[in-house]
């Protein structure tokens, strides 16, 4: 529709914010209107971030993180644990736990699971560059660690064995998150599954 | 969270990504990181799209649709008819007409709605500008008309008749929207005044 009434600009970013994940074409046309109607205040500022966005963020070529320094903050931050290394499928995962701050170690993305169903095979991953920074993996005090934390889906799953197969024979220890009722959760919205598994992994009160 | 693990220029990307209709901070993240990933495709565009709009994109001096052309493409296009003007509340309203492609005529955006619990009265609307332009009005064959577009609600409504009450004395016919059963729906879902309206105006089968 939209050429009949505006100009191809309009059009253009129309189209790119309905590629957003959570966008559709409706919402986006609503998203265009309001940072259109907003222009200083959010149209602009929202060109210049993303340019810069565009110009200085990168790949971090140690674990796969996205960040503005390259090898990222995380790599080269001193504080950090460098004995343990946790393994997640994608960089929201490492921002989900940095923000629940999990963890104070170093991360690995593989940027993915495997799925022989969709073609993705172990060279698709940065799985090959996890092994090799694991045989390098030296805790300062007792052993070095690497914590599966991938999503508790079949192909997760799938991926975590694959990787313990490799690292058979590395003076490793692999670990895997817990599982259990999420904090916050009711027993009668949960699966069998994780039922099951809280049982299991019961405590002591 | 961000700042522990990334580069400013991503927080701000998700700081404003998140000020988006439909858009939350955990969507806000997701959409940043999409657009991180995907820099050639999808961000830089975006950031040039963005800029280009802000540059070329402006408020239609006559009607108040947005546009890169100003008057805009719908208040200069000669083979429109410039004897009736469809007011609407907002220039979503204005492309969702357009869309539908429901009217060949001229548009009118007042920019909200009459809400005096908000303090929006009649000088923060475009009504004055609607008045002038309505008191101007020719049709070439014909009586001039207002058609009164505004969404069916409280406010919408009292709208509608206060500028029917500024409109007394014009040479101008004044009509709203049919009230009626939407096209594809089904009356166990509608409320009571969608169906006495539907029952009220029926058509001849």
């Amino acid at each position: 529709m939209a050429n009949r009434v505006t100009g191809p600009e309009i059009d253009t970013l129309i189209q790119l914010l309905a590629k957003l994940p959570g966008l559709g074409p409706r919402s986006a046309r609503r998203a265009a209107l309001h940072l259109i109607k907003k222009k200083d205040q959010l149209l602009l500022p929202l060109a210049r971030a993303a340019a810069e966005a565009a110009d200085k963020v990168s790949e971090c070529v140690k674990c796969g993180n996205v960040d503005t320094a390259n090898p990222c903050t995380i790599c080269t931050d001193p504080r950090r644990d460098t004995g343990t290394i946790v393994v997640v499928e994608d960089v929201a995962d490492l921002w989900a736990l940095e923000r629940a701050n999990a963890v104070n170690s170093l991360y690995h993305v593989l940027g993915g699971t495997l799925s022989p169903l969709d073609g993705v095979g172990p060279e698709d991953l940065s799985i090959d560059k996890l092994i090799d920074r694991a045989s390098r993996l030296k805790s300062v005090g007792g052993k070095a660690e690497l914590i599966l934390a991938v999503n508790a889906t079949v192909e997760g799953q799938t991926t975590a064995h694959y990787i313990t197969d490799r690292l058979e024979g590395l003076d490793v220890k692999v670990t895997r998150l817990a599982h259990g009722v999420p904090v916050g959760g009711e027993l009668d919205y949960l699966d069998e599954g994780t039922l099951t598994a809280a049982i299991k992994s019961r405590s002591d009160f």
